[in-house]
């Protein structure tokens, strides 16, 4: 563990948001890297641990541009190792392989012969679980949790809405502000009841974190009141009267500031322990 | 981010194995903790940055004993903090809040007015999927990624077996060794395709990682055949193909050593790219 690491390619989650969060191995690869290329969705707290003599390759959107496209950032990568077989480091926001294109990446780099290594990182719901105390399974709440984009793709959202409406378990949907309303409303359609708790959750481990509470009814003409931008996590589950439950509870401020909607019932302690 | 950490409970993921992958947060928490809390789901190697001042308290199983009841484990975290406020580790395998337990640690800790903090840590799901080049979510492939706990409850296996079997959607299983044969029966018993491909991984992301490889209707023999043990994943889905495409693909030996079943056709990368 205490060589340099060999030159290929690495694919790293950079967690998300917080720089305490990213891996040991993430941040020894910055420390080590020839070269990094970044996005958006890496805050500038992880940008500041690279090593200040690497190349940065910024390949995200700039004002009045639009990110690159996913084939082109596929090809700088093979491009990057063609032109000098080094440290490169693909950092990318969250875990590589959680609707992080990670797989999409490594095909291009495998079938180009460019031999790559992936090092996962703290996926955004575990990041905005911890911060929020609220557990994505629960016994007797939620045996499972389900992670879905809620993006939209070629302009509409096409999700396997019965599978999303089921009890039990928690959903959550990576990105979603603008599509909140439809996700809401496909919910209830199928199935799920309309008081089903449901939260918002911008921004989450970092200083700006901010965590609006309501319903599937109820949460989308809060979360457009409160003027809720991406990044964000939409979260539907009966486990946020766990975390509420929690917070209700704890002797001490939070680290982060929280906004909850003070309408929305918090269950006692009895109803939601189990 | 240089000051001493705060005295209270912390729960924190120790990640799926590999100490690497330990975040930096949790890393620090264990260089200055006062007592650390632990069990089976540790690694040798995790446990290795403990402060060796501190005190190690071990609650899991042992030869011929049983692991603690959850309700005592909550019960030794509030009585270290009554007996004196320190720096208190409780470190759990993976994250705390999926299949932790630590939303009911937590709930133990706020009751008894204790303060606390979540780190989280890297999900073994995420420490599986980047060792075997293993995408969660891949675009044409898997839109959403579900994890569910293939451990028996109250002597059987209650799950919500329709959406477990639903398609498009990568269906990860905490544990299940012993159960594999009844998850394989019952998801093609509600829909799923018997040639289905599905995996089991042993020890991801440690020295001793296995990967077997079969689909619905194979894998319970041919992980019998392997004597695959505890700890172990389950994966079900198409993603399946892509880390074989990829692995087929790769200029060189990747880190840990693979046990693929040759007898499961590896599609071509025209096939499973997109």
């Amino acid at each position: 563990m205490s060589d340099l690491p060999t030159p290929q390619v690495y694919l790293v989650g950079a967690g998300p948001g917080d720089p305490e969060l990213l891996t040991l191995r993430a941040a020894k690869l910055l420390q080590h890297a020839d070269v990094v290329v970044y996005d958006n969705l890496v805050s500038d707290g992880v940008l500041a641990l690279i090593s200040p003599t690497a190349e940065r390759i910024f390949v995200g959107k700039r004002a009045g541009h639009h990110t690159l496209p996913q084939e082109e950032i596929n090809q700088v990568l093979v491009r990057l190792w063609q032109e000098a077989p080094r440290r490169i480091v693909r950092l990318k926001g969250g875990d590589p392989l959680i609707f992080g294109r990670g797989g999409e990446e490594a095909w291009a780099l495998a079938a180009a012969g460019v031999p790559f290594e992936i090092v996962p990182g703290i996926t955004a719901a575990c990041g905005m679980a911890a911060s929020n105390a609220l557990p994505l399974t629960h016994r007797g709440v939620a045996q499972a949790c389900l992670f879905v984009t809620g993006h939209l793709q070629n302009g509409k959202l096409n999700l396997d809405w019965p599978a999303l409406a089921r009890p039990k378990q928690t959903v959550v949907f990576y990105m979603g502000v603008s599509t909140l309303p439809e996700l809401c409303a496909q919910l209830i359609a199928h199935g799920r009841a309309p008081e089903t708790p449901a939260a918002i959750i911008q921004a989450a481990t970092t200083p700006q974190e901010r965590r609006i509470v309501g319903s599937l009814a109820t949460l989308p003409a809060i979360a457009k009141a409160a003027e809720v931008h991406p990044p964000a996590l939409i979260v539907v589950g009966e486990v946020i009267r766990v975390a509420q439950g929690l917070e209700a509870m704890r002797p001490f401020a939070s680290a982060a500031p929280k906004e909850t909607n003070p309408s929305h019932t918090t269950q006692t302690a009895d109803k939601v322990s189990r």
